[in-house]
């Protein structure tokens, strides 16, 4: 059996959406950030970088962990065979959209929404600083998939990984509007209709209800 | 026959790194991005995205393209069987520090540099935030290294792609004084001393002066 130690945000989405697009059995572990439980020795036991999401696979009888979300999704592609294609370029075109979702949209959409919603202060400068490289990197998505279907050949761990918050991104800086990003908004649509993200998605607000109480 | 392009930085050294490492042939095609080479026609035909280092591979006849680092450290170490473990608990420990780095220590060491040391205004909140996690990570990696000698099993891309921004920051961070980083300092001359490693910087180190003339 999976546990999924994760939360209601883009990063613990994203392994949720590949559990169910695997249809893999596991069970929610629910780690409430707002409470600080990530910080907790418990959790930090399982990552010692004290962030959602992990996952503790007792397959063989031995608990093995993993955390970071693109270290999760390449461990789930390679056990299932699944949304990774095992050699080729189409391999390595879908781990290098992966990995400009974890070094790129995620960090700076991550700063964008903590200048413009969370931070104690304004800063405009930080907001505008982050504003515009998001949205930078959401165009380059953009120009990605104005020719095709999803990131790299078939779906993928790179559609999945870039799924949540491109679509909060998309959501938060909707009126921006210095850029035509109406590929992007297609291909969000296209994820978000799949039935395995719906689930992962019910699921979790589920999940997050039933924790908070 | 296989062309890097890069630059002189902490994401521009990874992949010299690996190619020594690995004892592959290459060119080093030095794109200045101090003079915005990064941003051309040509090259945002390689990475559309205008960010070194990214990497054309001739192999079979076809130029295959590579951009993010780490997509490119995992293409060289499974075009190659090293540094890289091919199954099992140590790949996926592997990666999952290599993931860490790309999500963590690289944006966030990547902003402290920002505020600390590039942007037109002092924004001491913003300067203080980035400081703070990452020496928080910084501290993650020490704790990790206080009982091995390497970050996932031997030697690996886990270390090659975790190297310059380490160095770079406990640097750039060294009078922060907060954290003991002992483990982590022993580790950067570990890595450091390595005839590989050598070999990069000083390769880089000579292409970038004669690029600048």
């Amino acid at each position: 059996m999976i546990d999924l130690y994760t939360w209601q945000t883009p990063n613990g989405e994203k392994p949720v959406l590949m559990l169910e697009e695997c249809g893999l059995d596991y069970r929610l572990r629910m780690i409430d950030i707002s409470a600080g439980e990530q910080k907790t020795p418990d959790f930090l036991a399982i990552n010692p970088n004290g962030k959602i999401p992990a996952l503790v696979d007792d397959e063989g009888g031995q608990g093995h962990t993993v955390f970071e979300s693109g270290a999760i999704l390449v461990y789930l592609a390679e056990k299932t065979g699944k949304f990774l294609p095992a050699a080729g370029p189409a391999r390595h075109e879908t781990l290098q959209w992966t990995f400009f979702q974890v070094g790129g949209t995620g960090p700076m959409l991550g700063q964008w929404h903590h200048f413009d919603a969370a931070a104690p202060e304004r800063i405009p400068y930080a907001v505008e600083r982050y504003r515009k490289e998001s949205l930078r990197l959401l165009g380059v998505l953009d120009d990605r998939l104005k020719d095709r279907e999803w990131l790299a050949g078939d779906y993928s761990i790179a559609d999945i990984i870039n799924f949540g918050w491109v679509r909060s991104g998309l959501s938060g800086l909707k009126d921006a509007g210095a850029r035509d990003l109406s590929a992007l908004m297609a291909w969000t649509e296209r994820v978000g209709s799949r039935p395995a993200v719906k689930r992962a998605i019910e699921k979790l607000d589920v999940a997050k209800r039933d924790k908070s109480g």
